[in-house]
């Protein structure tokens, strides 16, 4: 008997933002799957039985859970934000590919959630309301030279950029070497969002220019967004400004680039 | 006595896609803006106003949601989705710019959603789970020629693209343009996925080469993604194949470029 395996993403943190579709996925399994933190936020039963792992196990994580779906077992691997976005939903297909073809005859499904780039840009305004990308700094799967290509492209073509991964123990020196990029691509005064754990209660946002943006503002957890050239700030009184991005493109401004 | 305005994302269209973040900023308000068929998704109590407008009028939408919390009203502005993507938070961060002083005052929220990005690709597999980009395809707010520079940029570093707006009654020409853009400079085996109505009972999702995409298999509601030359396709048989992105990137892969 083929049983079933389903990609959940639990959104950025807050209970406030997990859906009932991710709810109902977690009812219904036996199995859960996933980075230690992510499986920790679930509201588990006796009968439900938890396989953490660590954060860079993620092969051998897909190929757990898939070979105990083959079996016949009704099994969750859990992501935060959205499974698709840098997570676990690749790392499942790629095991998918290249294990045994049961594999493919696995009941298999992805469950989306609000990943970290929508979160932190709602507590700042709305900074992705134009066109934007989404990179992971990591280049743990990836040359550094595909990292500058993409940003270079990206600031040239007046992407709002939001970047995942950004930094790590083991991967200091790639966001210093990011802002140097983007400095020498877009105006001093672009803003740059660091957000960390929006919506839960230790929720911090940061918003300063480009100029200023530094590494040390941001851990692994964070999620940084770059304006582009056609970026703006509202000051608000006793506020933090708000941060947007125009949905019209404005010749004059992206002039400035 | 100055208001309160919340953007709040409804997700793709199903029920089981609305965080409980989003029903509770609906529960708080007592006035609703927003495009018709988003506001006739809420589930309103006799004490609470429609306030329903058409898809083209976000600025005056925006500027009548303002003025009714500038004068102590709880209001809400819905959008599908996530209100920060190609939405409605953008257009209100723009009217409170160029507005009274007095809309700077208003306690602002944005609630964010599952965009239909992350929902169609939820479907597909995993095609967003490398870097990736979202480019509204229509020239209502900017040049066509901005579209083509970023479409040729993204192309040419490798992202995966995700089209909003691909097509309307006003605007016919405009993707089949795209696709005849990016047949010049992607590989015509690039999946191409189709997607309308994810999560919901209309739900259609197509995977087509890049080589046989045609605008007609869109509408206004459709969402594309568009693969990078390394996204892949898992056949399965008697199921639609898989589509994903995998995490590393492959020299070999990309060299096909």
């Amino acid at each position: 008997m083929t049983g079933k395996l389903t990609v959940v993403g639990l959104g950025p943190g807050s209970p406030q933002q997990v859906t009932p579709e991710a709810l109902a996925a977690v009812a219904e399994a036996t199995d859960f799957f996933g980075y230690g933190p992510y499986v920790d936020r679930l509201d588990l039963r006796p009968d439900q039985r938890r396989h953490a792992s660590d954060n860079r196990e993620e092969m051998s994580r897909a190929a757990a859970a898939l070979t105990l779906a083959a079996a016949g077992g009704s099994v969750c691997v859990v992501s935060g934000g959205d499974p698709g976005v840098f997570a676990m939903a690749a790392a499942v297909c790629e095991a998918i590919e290249q294990g045994p073809d049961a594999w493919r005859g696995i009941e298999f499904a992805v469950v989306p959630g609000v990943t970290a780039m929508l979160a932190v840009a709602a507590k700042a305004g709305a900074p992705l309301g134009h066109d934007f990308c989404a990179i992971s700094l990591s280049d743990n799967l990836k040359p550094w030279s595909v990292i500058e290509t993409r940003l270079i492209a990206a600031a040239g073509a007046g992407f709002v950029m939001a970047f995942y991964n950004p930094v790590s123990k083991a991967r200091p020196h790639q966001l210093p070497k990011a802002f140097e990029i983007l400095r020498a691509h877009l105006p001093g005064t672009v803003p740059v969002i660091f957000g960390r754990a929006a919506g839960r209660p230790d929720e911090a946002i940061r918003v300063v220019p480009l100029s200023e943006a530094r590494a040390d503002m941001a851990d692994m957890a964070t999620c940084i967004i770059v304006g582009s050239a056609e970026t703006r700030l509202i000051a608000r009184d006793g506020n933090r400004p708000l941060v947007y991005s125009p949905r019209s493109w404005d010749a004059a401004s992206a002039g400035k680039r």
